[in-house]
């Protein structure tokens, strides 16, 4: 058995969405960030970094959406949800996943979790200022470079999808309307109506 | 042929070593980052986002550590340089190759490319000097948790060491010296005396 702890909302919907995806089977713990459980003693023996998500699998627990969402794919082959058998396309799926995990995901966090690299108070502030600017480029360049149909890798669907997916719905926190990226507004109407979406979105309400 | 497109120094020499440490058959390709050529028209055709590393392959470009190191490991297979049949070992490998890419490079962006995130210069000056005491949380979190012996992974070599090596090299424009880290420090030690490791330092000097 698997178990998945997320907060709802959080990047850990990536890791959710594929695990329905994959059919797989799971239990959900949910943190309580308002109450800093992700810090408390005991959530940091399972994850010393103090975030979602975290994945506990029966030989120990892997962290961070790039990794648990190829572990999905990987152990869990008749969903077919990674180009497992041909090195070149796993890469590309990679560096995607890469791209939102270290530059997409980063972006955002600097309107969310400014204290991470600030401690002045107005520092801070032209963080959060400047970060709608700099998830609008990412989204720019993704929708123009990186982004297939209907899927992102183009014709196969993979876990990729479910990260772009997740991130896709902070837009808004910055002001984004979805509609100035045409390929991945198109790409995020084709995900809303997967069951497997519904249903995530449905756990994590 | 592959073609890795690199500049001396910066975290394209995780790919560099890690196609060293598997014989793999490449070319160098240096970017003058002094004259921006990482953002000329020509570069940004190979890689629209203006980073490196890339890696040039007979079927396309791979860029990100994460996906290139796989990559190097599953297309040169006799070099055991990665888990490739257990993919929780897998995983783990991705994880910490994860948190490299999306925490401890981006802790250290925030000395050298405080403008990404910050146009007002006030606030980039406090990015700056903020950003030692969180990379340092970095190596500590590292040292403590996460890197095995003699190898990130244990027993077992991986591009994982060639990525940890990479970034541990960073330290001092930080002011911080990596004996700090005793378990990091072994390793770095340990790397260094490596033949490719030898010969990835002379090549970018």
């Amino acid at each position: 058995m698997l178990t998945l702890y997320y907060t709802p909302g959080a990047c850990s919907r990536a890791s959710h969405l594929a695990l329905r995806e994959a059919e797989a089977r799971f239990e959900l713990y949910n943190l309580n960030f308002a109450a800093d459980e992700q810090r408390s003693p005991e959530y940091l023996r399972i994850n010393p970094k103090g975030r979602v998500p975290a994945l506990a699998t029966p030989r120990g627990v892997i962290t961070e959406n790039p990794a648990i969402l190829a572990y999905i794919a990987q152990s869990h082959p008749a969903a077919r949800l990674a180009p497992l058998d041909d090195a070149f396309e796993f890469a590309r799926m990679q560096a995607f996943n890469s791209y939102l995990c270290a530059t997409v995901h980063v972006a955002h966090a600097h309107l969310r979790r400014a204290e991470r690299w600030a401690d002045d108070a107005a520092a801070r502030a032209e963080l959060r200022r400047k970060a709608p600017s700099v998830v609008d480029a990412c989204f720019a360049l993704m929708n123009s470079e990186m982004v297939g149909a209907p899927w992102v890798l183009g014709d196969a669907f993979s876990v990729a999808d479910c990260y772009l997916f997740t991130l896709t719905e902070w837009l808004p926190a910055h002001g984004l309307d979805v509609g100035r990226y045409p390929v991945i507004a198109a790409h995020h109407a084709r995900m809303r109506e997967r069951t497997a979406v519904q249903e995530t979105l449905a756990a994590e309400r």
